[in-house]
C-alpha cells in the first residue's frame, strides 16, 4: 500500500477541493509526499486535459503546482513545529499568491511529475518552490505563497 | 443572439483547450468578448469546483484567468493589426507565465466575472492584467504573458 499523502490527513470538512481533496468525487485527487526534504506529486491528465493537441493544459499545470504548493506546506508546517501529519490542530493552508512560468510545452499522455521545495516558512506563511517534469525535463516552474487558515475559520 | 466569442473564432485544429475550446466537450468552455477597451468573460463555477467548502477552486481562478488573458491577446493582435477576428492567417497564443493573486475567498455559487486589459504589445508577446469579480467585488487579480504561436506551428 502507498504511503499515506499529505491530503489523507486533511479534516474531512477540509478535505473537499476540487484539486486535491479526497471527498471531492469529480475532483483530480492530487497526492503529495515527502521524498527526502523535497515534496513529490505525480498525475497523468486525463485525454481531455489537452491545451493545443498534444500538450497538457496550462490551468490543469496551475492546478498541479497550486495544491502540491499548499499540501507541501501543510507538511512543512507540522515538520517545523515536531508535530505528527494530521494531529490536532490540524493544520491547512490556502493560496495567497500562485506564479507558474511555462517553460516547454508539457507533453500529453504520460505521468508528470511535481516537485517542491520549502523556500520560507514566517509565521502563518509558507513559500514554496515547485517544478513539473515530463519525460524527465522541467517544463513549468512555479511559485506558491500559502497561508495557514486560521483556527476559527472550522 | 450573443455575440461570437473570441474562442469561437479559434481554427478547429487550436479549438481543443479544456480551458476554452469549443470543441472540448468535457471543457469549461471560457468565452470573452470585447467590452470598450476592457475584455470581459463570464462563468458560473460548478458546484464541485471547491476549495474549501463555499468558496471556488484556486486552480479554477488561474485557469479562468490564464484562458482569458491568451483570448484577450489573441483579440488584441487582431485589433492592432486592423484585422477581423478569425480572419487568416489565424492568431493563437499560449501562456509563458500566469500570475494571480487571491485576495480574498470567491465565494461558490455566483456568477463570476473576469476581465482584462492589454498591458502591452511588443512583437509576439501580449501582456493582459485580468481581474476576477464576484458579487461586485474583486477577489483576484493576475497578469498573463501571453506568445503568439508561430505560424509554422500548426
Amino acid at each position: 500500500m502507498a504511503e499515506a499523502a499529505f491530503q489523507d490527513f486533511y479534516p474531512d470538512d477540509l478535505a473537499l477541493c476540487y484539486g486535491c481533496g479526497r471527498l471531492n468525487e469529480h475532483g483530480l485527487h492530487i497526492q503529495s509526499r515527502w521524498d527526502g526534504d523535497e515534496t513529490v506529486a505525480r498525475f497523468t491528465p486525463r485525454p481531455y486535459h489537452t491545451a493545443i493537441p498534444g500538450y497538457v493544459y496550462g490551468g490543469l499545470i496551475a492546478s498541479l503546482i497550486d495544491c502540491h504548493g499548499t499540501g507541501t506546506a501543510a507538511a512543512a508546517g507540522y515538520r517545523a513545529e515536531g508535530r505528527e501529519l494530521g494531529s490536532e490542530p490540524a493544520l491547512r493552508y490556502v493560496t495567497a499568491s500562485l506564479k507558474v512560468d511555462y517553460l516547454r510545452p508539457t507533453p500529453l499522455g504520460v505521468e508528470l511529475e511535481v516537485r517542491g521545495r520549502v523556500r520560507e516558512i514566517k509565521g502563518r506563511k509558507v513559500v514554496v518552490e515547485a517544478w513539473l517534469m515530463a519525460n524527465g525535463e522541467v517544463c513549468a516552474r512555479g511559485e506558491v505563497i500559502a497561508v495557514r487558515l486560521p483556527e476559527g475559520w472550522r
